[in-house]
């Protein structure tokens, strides 16, 4: 490969690695591509010609072929592998090159990898890459975090390749050291959350004798209003789809066992660990879970009774009450998700603007929707807003959804059909609107076992009761 | 001090210390106490006087005064510190010494510990120690785990100290490695369970106009039956307890913002990692969260609008439901609990008896209940239960409380009372016991939006559709 002749490397020639090289090679960069020689994919070589990519499996080559100061995407599995890599590209880096690391990184570290490269003067990004395969060819959310300078000698190359939502890129810096891995795994937290909720609506539906097709109209008639968002439309199509061995809907033939990557799982431990409650994430990630353990899952349904089917009302009577439900389920997964990226904002000195990330999200990504403009707009009208659902447009939206919400819920658990995000969205909403909670009492077990004090309402100062029990 | 003369050395004198010194010395030990000078407690060179505790600040002369081999206990702040004192202890150590580590410290550094002591031929025991301050004086449950050998030496001190239940001690070894200290932190997140469900059978009564002596009044009779607990019988007490300057029922005084110390969180945390569903625990937890955040819920609570008081059933009428759903889902806290003993034991190699842990906490420590002797029955029926819902007593008494549980919990929705750790328990119950869920969505939904594939019902393999979406 000529030497000094390309933009960008992509390091990790996966299909996330391949269609974002292809894509940056569309927006006219010239991108030199490398991975190692074990795992080189056979087909790439030929597309990478057609596309004008450089391709080499040797690391040296790679260093010399790009343009000073470097810029280097690595697209390889997150953990161990990143630091590899990390490991073997250090002796050809030099101060002001540019490292992009665009996995699905822990965002502690993305922090210890960036103070470990600031040391030898190369800058380094972790950079939150959504949208699967086909958002990576043609336009992913991207959200980059860590070295400032590392992201104007970056950006040009990442907004080039970035989805755009009313002409805008989806593609930003959100803030210094871990912030764009976080907040790329608030959004999968969220994402989860999204998902399992439209489980749930769906799951109602179904229990209740609603066909797959039936199912599909409603939800593309609630794509018209505010629940419009790509996944409510990939739903809507899947559940029309046909499999083309046994005629019988798709999803009838798929297994029920859902998998994860792990980016929820992180999401609902860092909130146990900031003490922010998530508990909708936290279901939705424990859901899957459950999904997973079939097997007791069958041998417990020959063993735990449930109500059986109460005779409720028509399906179709069910279907205003649980889009209420959904929106306002949706509205405090998203709650949960940005009061996280408040806190950790907050603990780590970020300095995270929320309206900005909600317009990172508005396309590209999976949860993107038309409810995104609607938070851009809450956080426009106060920046500091506690928490979404006080935004005074979601405030309202709540107050007219609680009803249906409440109705589908308690509905759902007389059936005994499981709704663990939408029973725990309403907890939350119920929880957070209290101004006084049992925790009174719970503070006074505590003193009884433990000594461990108590504050008074009518007064300053810890309280410890001689209880004599 | 004398050298040789003494049979066990106390390390750290916070109340915890202190109180399991004089446990030991009043069972006939000859214990030797050590504490930094600069926090040594001002009134305990009296008490260990009068009760023939040894009292030193100095770590030489601490080792020179034990019998060999030397039996060491630490009840310093998990951590650090007791990281600090191993290393203050190290020099002084010789192969055969056995050091027990009785702090709420995190299972893995206990793993860690046992086998940095391993190498210098040093014995380490991580030992859970419940019943807070008065267990330790008169009597806790210790949940010891690591050296087998450690062990044996530091049983008869252990077991002589520990409360009894039906003549037995509430002591016992219950695996290698850091299994001692899982097994509390799991009895920690049960306990947050069964603390939050109580809370919220206390709150759905009170809010629906019951008074406090009157809710105390059904606790107690509820403490004749199923429920008979130690939480149940002080949580009665409690709520019968006046505050003395205003007259008033003591817990309408007390601030409504639950403290925490962390190993609830631990428990949900890895509960999460190991991919294990415990979302009652985890409730509780963020329940824990969301009532310290006293101000941002004033500031909501007037803004955000509930279903107001609905015209419920007389208050008395619900006790019988409310019941059913506290004991139906106090079951599923504890199967969430002892399923993670499960997979933890299986991933560490631990051989967990889930029997002999409900043993050990039937006297002594914060849960310790009738019912645990049902789940002593249950194993000692089937040792490979896969989860305590599946026993069949169980499983009966889930059937005959389920009408009552899905009145309460749906009647909470209804009138906005938050009860996340019931409702998350139903859930739970509800999703585990459906042989289909609709994960069979999600993963339709993940394998069109990143190609993740997914399996059939009617056949293995792994399939990928061309959604074209």
């Amino acid at each position: 490969m000529e030497t000094k002749a390309y933009d960008i490397a992509m390091v990790g020639l996966g299909v996330m690695g391949q269609n974002l090289a292809r894509n940056m090679a569309r927006q006219g960069w010239h991108v030199a591509a490398y991975n190692r020689k074990e795992d080189m994919p056979a087909g790439f070589a030929a597309v990478a010609e057609a596309e004008g990519i450089g391709v080499t499996e040797d690391l040296a080559v790679l260093a010399a072929s790009l343009r000073r100061p470097r810029r280097l995407m690595l697209m390889v599995r997150a953990g161990g592998p990143v630091d590899a890599v990390l490991e073997g590209l250090l002796p050809y880096l030099e101060p002001g090159d540019v490292v992009i690391d665009g996995g699905n990184s822990f965002y502690q570290d993305t922090i210890r990898r960036e103070q470990a490269l600031d040391r030898r003067g190369v800058a380094f990004l972790g950079v939150g890459v959504s949208g699967g395969e086909e958002g990576a060819l043609w336009g992913p959310s991207l959200m980059a975090g860590g070295s400032r300078e590392g992201w104007e000698s970056a950006a040009p190359i990442l907004r080039s390749i970035a989805a755009r939502a009313e002409g805008e890129p989806c593609c930003g810096w959100v803030g210094p050291g871990g912030a764009g891995h976080f907040v790329k795994a608030v959004h999968n937290g969220i994402e989860y959350g999204d998902m399992q909720l439209i489980c749930e609506a769906y799951w109602v539906l179904r229990q209740a004798g609603m066909e797959e097709d039936a199912i599909a109209r409603v939800m593309e008639e609630w794509n018209w209003g505010a629940l419009d968002s790509y996944l409510m439309e990939i739903t809507a199509a899947i559940l029309r789809r046909k499999d083309p061995e046994t005629g019988l809907p798709l999803v009838r033939v798929i297994l029920d066992t859902a998998e994860q990557k792990g980016t929820g799982m992180w999401t609902s431990r860092e909130a146990l660990q900031m003490g922010v409650p998530a508990p909708t994430v936290a279901e939705a990630v424990f859901a899957r879970c459950l999904s997973a353990m079939k097997a007791e899952r069958q041998a417990a349904s020959r063993t735990l009774a449930g109500p059986g089917w109460k005779s409720g009302p028509d399906p179709m009577e069910r279907v205003e009450a649980l889009r209420q439900a959904l929106y306002a389920s949706k509205i405090c997964a998203y709650a949960q998700g940005f009061a996280l990226l408040r806190e950790a904002s907050h603990q780590y000195g970020w300095k995270l603007r929320p309206g900005e990330i909600a317009m990172l999200w508005r396309g590209g990504c999976i949860i993107r929707a038309r409810f995104l403009r609607e938070i851009k707009a809450a956080y426009d009208e106060n920046p500091d807003l506690e928490n979404l659902m006080l935004a005074p447009a979601f405030a309202q939206a709540l107050e007219q959804a609680q009803e249906g919400w409440r109705q589908s819920v308690a509905q759902g658990i007389l059936d005994g059909v499981p709704m663990p995000c939408m029973a725990s969205a309403l907890a939350y909403y119920d929880g957070y609107r209290s101004e006084t909670l049992p925790a009174h009492l719970l503070q006074a077990q505590r003193d009884c076992f433990g000594a461990h004090t108590y504050r008074r309402v009518d007064r300053e100062g810890s309280f410890h009761t001689a209880w004599g029990l």
